[in-house]
């Protein structure tokens, strides 16, 4: 995701709230804001998130204001979130593009998990059995994109965004102006 | 769409088979396969064809044979056809994508249409009249396509096409092996 935002100048990512704690190196208001789970609650109660979901014994969410900016700047907003928070977020906002991003192969998610040395034993078994988990809704997303080569993969992520872009629900305007236009030739 | 054909390779172009007569310079077997009203309704009961539509006074079918012998060998088929047959292949298999494409404007499509030189004011009255109700159908489509510049519009088609081959219902097999990889880690 973040190759993805670098690379093109169209895109905006969403920061996440999460009361999971920081891995070495990540930092407050980068890769998540961080924050207790009163906090977390008191922002569900405030309505100031677009969705939230509990992942692994964690909430994550998405703040409202940072992506209601973005989208008025006509960015692509990205949300890097599990599957209940895309399903909630779909159902909100109808032309929100889901894209199902996997390693190649469940042997490779097992060996990029491990592969980080940040997480426990535990933590990793319990994302393995929870990828288990998000196949199941595979046929709700729009897209499924393969991460072998990361560059390829950012790449075609962008084609797949851009094209989604022509598809009817995501041009009622100009498809209401067409048919004006036909129309006087009835 | 001949230039689509031309500049990939991954294409084969369907030749329709048509009651209507021929343009001058087009060629039996090229663009069409020119056929009287018998011939066609013979293929008709025979179940020869795909889909077939009647359009503008006209018989319009595709022929199920090359279809079936292009898409065995991997190719991507192109069924250039109007929105009555678009959507029975829609229908008889739902993999399929629909493109609508259309030029930047109404007046423009008419400017082309008269442009040609080859129809009669009556004929091309009959076509406008028929863009305006194909219109209607707009959001059964897939995408929407506009063709201002040639190249561009053919790089465009290229790119949404090979989107589509990333969506879950062209991905099942695909799908079904990593569920099973991923059922290991329940």
């Amino acid at each position: 995701m973040k190759q993805l935002v670098h690379s093109y100048d169209n895109y905006a990512l969403s920061v996440s709230m999460t009361t999971r704690n920081p891995r070495p190196g990540e930092e407050e208001g980068k890769e998540y804001f961080f924050v207790d789970k009163k906090t977390f609650e008191d922002e569900i109660e405030r309505d100031g998130l677009i969705e939230y979901a509990s992942y692994c014994d964690n909430y994550y969410g998405t703040p409202k204001d940072y992506v209601q900016k973005q989208l008025e700047r006509g960015k692509d907003v990205i949300l890097e979130i599990e599957i209940q928070g895309a399903l909630k977020v779909k159902k909100k906002f109808p032309t929100a593009l889901l894209l199902f991003v996997m390693p190649p192969s469940a042997a490779e998610l097992k060996k990029r998990l491990v592969g980080r040395g940040t997480e426990s034993v535990e933590v990793i078994e319990k994302r393995l059995k929870r990828a288990s988990e998000e196949a199941e809704g595979i046929e709700e997303y729009d897209f499924i994109v393969i991460n072998d080569k990361l560059d390829e993969c950012v790449a075609r992520m962008h084609s797949l965004i851009q094209a989604a872009h022509d598809t009817p629900p995501r041009n009622e305007e100009f498809i209401e102006n067409m048919r004006k236009e036909l129309e006087a030739f009835r």
